[in-house]
């Protein structure tokens, strides 16, 4: 019977999804380098060794019928290699070497007519001051690989910014995108099947804290029209991508009502962590039926409103919970603890979720809730 | 930081109750006989001994913070003795002993006024014809110890069925009940906290197959009063118990409107699993917190109907999921899987979960669900 699962990394990602696989019967092992990892924790077993580890993602595959990835740090040409030879590892190692790439990505994107943002590689300082002639300034200089949470962007306000910019990302391959003069961020989590079927999750806003997603309001307080555009441009960025698995896919919604792909993420993503209580099947458990060849699940929201927010480290030392107390006694608010043992500033280490019946009281809980509790 | 819990047992209640400890961000340990027991699998750590094992009892004790138990066959001196030196045990153990024993159970609840069936305690032949006589046949003989899942009842329909029925319950202490005609089996999860505070979940329709809680339908198709009768009717029953935790409180609903208590059972409860899905708080979760001096979770139900229908083994043999595929297509339907080596005859191996719009629908799909689910 086919039913192992093998997670290459063991962060929170990775411990949700565990938790999701095993109530459905799967056994699952998941490899990271730190042991007892957040996911290593509760799943059924961990390899201790680098997500890069050749002979330790071999191994991995040797016993497990269905492989995915929590990080994209993952180790693509092995992955690519083994799905080669038949190995099932979803999302595909193609869809994550498009996906790694930022430029490649913003390439493809465009190539299906996907609206994106104007972009441009870059390779020196005169390439950047074309572009910024070219799309007027802001202009956001770019890392093209290895660049989540922010690190890896740097905004050019001027002619006279280049230089900081450049000596911030230097040593990097670079791209220059025109600023969108945005008025919301908008987050959709979406699904494909390995039957290519395309499940979307309502259209989510969200608001970054240094670049890191930190609040998000399950669903996002915009028109129908710009709801059915948003989620429907999800779905057609899925249609064109191999592979299954859960997306999150980042949008900007301008003034103007025009929504614009701004990134891709090939895995569950921080805009979904709310579908756990908020929805009927929640990013992971749907991550999981995709990646193992079962049908999605519903994506129907179960409370008019949800808001997420993360829980952060704001010192450096064990992790130690406080306020669980104060924050449970909230009604509608679950707090979820990652189990990492150090805390440190800026450090995912939970994060809380409210349901309300608006999301003016759902967003009143979370924070309230936010307050009370430290890791 | 106390986040330390030891759950005695490992089997499926005690892994649903390690899943939502550690979202909450608890390093659990179960003790169980058997290796990789479901809850072991998922759980930080198991200590693989029996449940009466005296001294691993006391090993759980000493790295745990809180400690709990899934069964009703754990050791209770022991677990007393253990709370007599300062271990925080719940539910407590002197409330095990009192609801272990289905005689002291009865004669508990009378003493408090709670509405139950007549009964009295028989040591031979004469006392059950006596018993006959008094309440009129048909009369339930029963055994006081190690009777769950109708394992220890015997129904005497006329005088001439005693001998048969002394026989099935031979070497048992026993105690005879009078029938009651009920139209609707109920039920009422409730949970008590460190504090005294009591929540009880909607009360909801039990269905039994040979002696085992087979469907849970939430919630109950019963008339408001009756509906408050039995949900006031758990919380008396608790504000009655020492100690914290999750009950399951089954009762009866008579032609007449009337509501009687027939059993309760000191954990979690399988009349409770839907809440898993169909509630703002899980019963399990609910566990956690009661246990832990958190304060109680919103018993709230997140669907307008949920039908939960137990999956038993229908043969001797390797678990083998099957039907999975088929099954999760439905809308709204979730299957849990425990994750048991081996399945047998009548061994609970999984459950499914249907929400919907009525119970009418809930029950379609979870009826379709459990015709293409084997495991």
């Amino acid at each position: 019977v086919k039913n192992h699962i093998g997670i290459v990394g063991g962060g929170q990602l990775g411990r949700m999804m565990a938790q999701e696989a095993q109530a459905m019967g799967f056994v699952v092992t998941v490899l990271d380098p730190t042991p007892n990892s957040p996911a290593g924790q509760v799943a059924f077993k961990q390899i201790v060794a680098d997500y890069k580890d050749e002979a330790a993602i071999r191994e991995l595959a040797t016993f497990n019928d269905f492989m995915t990835f929590e990080i994209e740090l993952a180790n693509a040409e092995i992955l690519r290699e083994l799905a080669a030879g038949g190995v099932q590892i979803n999302p595909s190692p193609d869809t994550l070497t498009i996906i790694k790439d930022k430029l490649t990505q913003k390439r493809f994107l465009s190539k299906y007519g996907i609206p994106v943002s104007d972009f441009q590689e870059v390779s020196n300082r005169a390439d950047i001051l074309r572009a910024g002639v070219e799309y007027g300034y802001p202009i956001m200089l770019k890392a093209r690989f290895d660049a989540y949470d922010g690190r890896g962007n740097a905004a050019i306000k001027s002619a006279e910014e280049i230089d900081a910019a450049m000596e911030k990302l230097a040593g990097r391959q670079l791209y220059i995108e025109k600023w969108v003069p945005y008025v919301m961020e908008l987050s959709v989590v979406a699904a494909r099947s390995l039957d290519g079927e395309v499940a979307t999750y309502p259209v989510v806003e969200t608001i970054h804290q240094n670049n890191i997603c930190h609040i998000v309001k399950a669903p996002a307080a915009i028109s129908a029209e710009s709801r059915q555009k948003a989620e429907q441009l999800a779905a057609d960025v899925l249609l064109r991508l191999d592979g299954a698995g859960v997306f999150g896919i980042e949008m900007f919604l301008t003034a103007g009502g025009e929504v614009l792909v701004n990134e891709i993420a090939p895995r569950v993503h921080n805009s979904g962590h709310h579908t756990i209580e908020a929805n009927e099947t929640s990013q992971f458990g749907q991550h999981i039926r995709a990646i193992t060849g079962l049908p999605l699940g519903s994506t129907r929201m179960v409370a008019p409103a949800a808001v997420m927010i993360n829980i952060l480290g704001d010192r450096q030392g064990l992790a130690e919970v406080s306020g669980l107390e104060e924050a449970l006694a909230i009604p509608g608010v679950s707090v979820h603890v990652y189990g990492k043992l150090e805390t440190k500033p800026e450090r995912k280490m939970g994060h809380i979720t409210a349901l309300g019946d608006t999301l003016e009281e759902a967003l009143e809980k979370a924070e309230k809730a936010r307050h009370l509790i430290r890791i």
